[in-house]
């Protein structure tokens, strides 16, 4: 078992929590304030309160753990408020991705960098590719932190744009193309929420190098182990992100309880998978 | 002359004041605190007050202020508290843009619905057309509100993704397409900060319903004209955005003139386009 320093960089905290862990899961926190277990308010202070208990409960099984900010910025100022007190108390050996989708032009770009790396502290952003390279290279002024440009995302209505044909690939793929091109060593990765495991795995052919963040997986079955399949043998180590499998296992006064099940659940499946990998 | 109702809904408003004032012009707001004029300090007190004051001296000249939250949000929780209090202050009869580019799939697009429509009141914001009609439905959600979509920005490496050819035609103009085609009325827009009046007045061949929203405009020459020219005649009308040539048309202690001044001769010269197009 490796040691855990709490003051190495970004991503050898993220390899010596995965060596120790055996399982690349991710902890989602996506709190709506309509979607809390009973008994919570639905205001900030709920959402504050079941994101702190989700962490509790369930972050001893994860490599990483993922907040939603969208869901704190509904609340405005108290709710910044809220996902600061949040990232400062999370444990200090977890990998912090603030889910945030920006992507703006340079000036603005920086500014944003200011926030979430600068002021927020996080370890790994998520960004659109949507204005090129600008959008991306002031994160990257901050040594040693991660950002996930989003190539393939999930909703229902993903494809109207990432599967247009872009001589004679589709966008998400140049996308993936260009980044892994672009910026090799990892410190560069793609968000890719491809659910069927032939397009993750076509994606993996097409950009071998960059790690891969990967939600909106399901608790079982093929898509986990192609999910779990992705994230070996990169420059940097994937993960996979589970949110409602977990946050949502109940809503009644076991959440904690709930949550922590699920986790290891869902870390000794991972963990099967991989011996698999690895043997 | 028509009257201006400060709680008509958002686009009555906008067509009102520019009824009165003859002219598209937007005031940029994206105070950067290492740019601001001598005497403000450089952090979040000093950018509220370069907001405040740039807002008192200029928008009497504008129909609208693009506000650009990176800005804000670089200061955390007291920067969105900055934010909140800026936007409450906003004379009442201007169209309130906040520029945030936000894209997300479908629950988390409502969030980001909930923070800059419902919290903060915005009567139109941008958004990356990345993940498709789930990111803009939420905010359509929202009675009366507009969303701009980004189609091209201005930046050096907008090309990069935005210029790919898609079918024998740019990305860009695709989504300008396809907005134009999905969401016709005048609820959804188009971010086109293209520099060259070749490639706006091409976009408006291909897209002639949606309104333009054209950042990255210079205070003079053909440039501004064929921004202003593209404003007309569309389902709502377009709006020209401007930010450094007014708020930073002076960093001495006369910014407060300077950016009246700026922001008077460009409303008499987007008069004086309109007056041409108009007769």
């Amino acid at each position: 078992m490796q040691p855990i320093s709490v003051d190495a960089a970004p991503l050898a905290r993220l390899r010596a929590r995965l060596a120790r862990l055996g399982a690349p899961l991710c902890l989602g926190i996506d709190p709506h304030p309509d979607a809390l277990p009973s008994g919570l308010p639905a205001d900030v202070g709920g959402i504050e309160t079941f994101a702190r208990g989700i962490v509790e409960a369930a972050s001893e099984h994860a490599v990483a753990v993922k907040i939603n900010v969208a869901f704190f910025e509904a609340f405005g100022a108290s709710g910044i408020a809220a996902l600061e007190r949040v990232r400062a108390d999370l444990p200090g050996d977890l990998f912090v991705i603030l889910d945030a989708k920006r992507g703006d032009i340079g000036p603005t770009a920086e500014r944003y960098a200011a926030a979430l790396f600068g002021h927020l502290e996080a370890d790994a952003v998520t960004l659109s590719p949507y204005l090129g390279e600008d959008a991306v290279e002031p994160f990257l002024a901050f040594p040693d932190r991660v950002v996930y440009v989003l190539a393939r995302t999930s909703n229902p209505s993903a494809a109207t744009v990432q599967d247009l044909t872009v001589d004679g690939e589709l966008l998400y793929e140049r996308v993936a193309r260009w980044v892994a091109e672009r910026w090799p060593g990892g410190r560069v990765g793609l968000v890719v929420g491809a659910t069927r495991p032939e397009d993750l795995r076509r994606l993996r052919d097409i950009a071998p190098s960059p790690a891969f963040l990967v939600p909106g997986v399901g608790a079982q079955g093929g898509e986990l182990a192609a999910a779990v399949a992705c994230c070996h043998g990169t420059d940097a180590p994937g993960v996979v992100n589970v949110s409602r499998a977990i946050a949502g296992a109940s809503r009644g006064d076991d959440w904690h309880e709930a949550a922590a099940a699920a986790a290891a659940a869902l870390r000794a499946s991972m963990q099967e998978v991989g011996a698999t990998l690895g043997g």
